[in-house]
């Protein structure tokens, strides 16, 4: 279950791995779906109407997420412009998603957990979006 | 089946409705599926080694306009700042599609439907940026 | 924006449509983004929290949605007994949520429009099913 | 980043975490990912054009264990029987894009890994799946 070990394997790859946006990938894919399990779990809690805006961002956070590892993964033919859009964006949803849920981190583990997934996936995209500069 | 009615019907919408936000969202959500369309129908086709970019292309703007479609669907709460960048990265994947899709548009008809709807769609996804500034 | 057109318009495809399943995709397609909506509106409304199962059952059917019409646009190679199967779990995601929609119907405008569009995708996926057989 | 202490932290589990559907959401999401590439990196190849129907199966498993991860990470409310119906289409997926790929296994390392990836996730929906009998 290795995604580096597998983006490794592509022909256009060929053992000469971009190892941060591999690892951004990993993250990326790993965010989508913690923000997916924050949403549904914050839809559980008793005070869910003051989780609406929480589930907002974690809804967003995992689409935004979803979209950035998928045409991260992909390494046939080019998309530097797009994918290096895409990482800025995916930057922004994390950022936003991580700060909300840091608000409520104290009274739920969810979204602290959440939280620290979105801070870490940020990072790593920032890291991979140098690779490029 | 109409998008614009739907979202129209949003407690926070209210008959208020945003409609070149509401037209982004239905040729996004189109052009999500064209898109998946031509990826296929050019991996079906004879000349597939020659078609790698433009596969590749449509399954980016596939999954772009996909996150972009849900992003915008979404009323409850605020994600103006977020939903912006992702405009701008659907107008680029939308551009950058249209423009190797147009590359075979005399060969194969699937692509001149799909470089059409990607212009479509990066021309309303502008409009809608508009209606923020 | 034809996606009968569309798929028509694929070399394996060759003007020899099956319309039922591009009806059933067309409206899978619609499903997805009514059930997004829908889920969103839900979590809007004052009263969220007698709406937690009718927002869990938009989010499941909007994501069966979204992978049965990508699965049914498809014509490159062969996956008949995979799509089969697929629009059956389609059926029953759209029944589920058309039966929570309707409870609410009668109070929030866009369950109505939600029960009425699962109900119409799983009777498009029924005739679809049915050309297989 | 567990996908099983974040399901634990939902308000509805308690603690009291399915080991083995936690186990399945988390190699469906990886099988997504992996499938993702896979698809890519046959696109890649120089004999593409008889990787067709890996691709084909590549897409169609990824986005059905895409679908299968969401579902049964969402513990809010009810869904069993939607539930228990798509683990099954995901084992269905899994088998078949694992038998495709292993065709290609010993020439292509990235086929090698995909099929046993999906063989994976296949026994651990097996496994999700017998927990509701």
């Amino acid at each position: 279950m290795s995604i580096a070990k597998m983006i490794s394997a592509h022909p256009d790859v060929a053992g000469n791995l971009n190892e941060p946006l591999a690892l951004a990938v990993r993250h990326a894919m790993f965010c989508a779906a913690i923000c997916t399990s924050c949403a549904d779990a914050c839809l559980a809690e008793k005070m869910v109407e003051q989780l609406r805006q929480c589930i907002r961002s974690c809804l967003d956070c995992a689409d935004v997420c979803d979209a950035t590892f998928r045409l991260a993964t992909r390494r046939a033919g080019n998309n530097e412009v797009l994918l290096e859009e895409m990482l800025q964006v995916c930057i922004t949803a994390c950022d936003i998603c991580a700060e909300e849920c840091e608000r409520h981190a104290g009274m739920h583990e969810h979204c602290r957990i959440c939280a620290q997934m979105c801070r870490e996936c940020a990072r790593d995209c920032r890291a991979a979006y140098e690779t490029f500069h």
